[in-house]
């Protein structure tokens, strides 16, 4: 039987599609930085020989991507893209899967291990004094000590982020909240969110802040991962059902 | 003088943001799900007093940013957006700032020391193996033992976040390896890339692997904030000029 050579697939990318790819490549070429003006949807259809409606869809990708914007009196400029208002539309806890929440939750987790070394290297006395203030101020509503609590748990870890000096960060602990929160009022309502410690010392915020104050990332790590321990149970063994 | 009440400025948000915003609201309250139909343009436009173009300005955004997609037959359904790659068109170094390409580099630090937890959580001996192989390959090749490669980097830290069993995590470091890369050939450009170890024993990979294998994830995390330390080093300590 004769052997054909293979076939290369016809190309099905949308004529938007490639716009969208050739006009990142022009502003890339052309050594375009934030605030440069761009030519207008005219020029820019002219020269790729495609329809005024395709560039102006193409553009209005790029704009709802926050690349690029419209300034009166000079059309459109390029535009220092906000990584984290991008991902605010699509971070709706209700609209996401189950798989990609459990991944978003461990991730809050990773972030908290992970940015130990920044909070030692950025901490200053205002930021302990902040600290301070938080911490007196739960230890006055008496909470129950081991019962977990949302509202307090974002005043100290919001304070650490901010610690962190990083607002990319800082913008992700933002994102990761409102999942946080939901996947907590979730098991509340089955009856789960009765957070437990399966093992290990109870680390509280205060012997966290005194740590930061006088220990090493190493012993704030260990602290921290103890301090953590009920999620890390809740990721690790899941309630059954 | 009298004193006037307080005006309340002037919405100046567009028709489409309203719209965008509104359709979101419309899909949360109807409890629609991935793969779920919506209604058409034209219906949508009628319900809320607008014309037709903005409705589909506001769809096209959504569909841009992923949450949802045309079918044929079906007209628009529901999609899980894919937060990755929503990232990925606004994540070109070459369009980003000084400030934030440095956040993204620190957080690329902060997610490997804050996995460790999910690496011995979720460790098998296929993945011990294939690290064992990693590792035998790049000292087969005799790099200079202390000097920094990006492609050993890449294959070895690859591994461990495919280790750690969440995509999204491992989506974020594909995200961040050409910053990463970027930034390693700017400092090298500028004679700066000979990444120097100030202090410290020095950690290689086999050791790092070796950690896995018997180590604790508290032995490890010391490890791997050894193995780093260059990487610390460059950004506590950025070189002049």
């Amino acid at each position: 039987m004769k052997r054909f050579k293979k076939m290369e697939p016809v190309d099905k990318g949308s004529l938007v599609d490639k716009v969208e790819v050739r006009l990142l490549a022009f502003f890339k070429e052309n050594n375009l930085k934030v605030g440069d003006a761009i030519p207008k949807e005219l020029e820019f259809a002219a020269s790729l020989g495609v329809s005024r409606t395709v560039v102006r869809e193409a553009l209005l990708r790029l704009r709802t991507l926050g690349l690029v914007e419209s300034k009166k009196h000079r059309g459109m400029i390029l535009k220092q893209p906000d990584i984290i208002t991008n991902f605010e539309r699509i971070m709706d806890p209700t609209l996401l899967g189950e798989d990609v929440l459990k991944q978003l939750f461990e991730l809050r987790l990773i972030l908290e291990m992970g940015m130990v070394d920044f909070l030692f290297e950025h901490k200053n006395q205002k930021d302990l004094d902040d600290l301070e203030e938080i911490v007196a101020a739960e230890e006055a509503l008496s909470y129950t000590a081991n019962r977990f609590s949302l509202d307090r748990e974002v005043a100290f870890h919001g304070k650490l982020y901010q610690i962190s000096g990083n607002k990319t960060l800082m913008g992700f602990q933002n994102l990761l909240l409102p999942v946080f929160e939901y996947k907590y009022l979730q098991e509340e309502k089955k009856g789960k969110g009765d957070y437990k410690y399966s093992k290990g010392q109870f680390v509280t915020h205060r012997m966290l802040m005194d740590n930061l104050k006088v220990g090493t990332p190493e012993t704030f790590r260990n602290a921290m991962r103890r301090h953590l321990e009920p999620h890390f149970d809740h990721v690790f063994n899941p309630p059954k059902g």
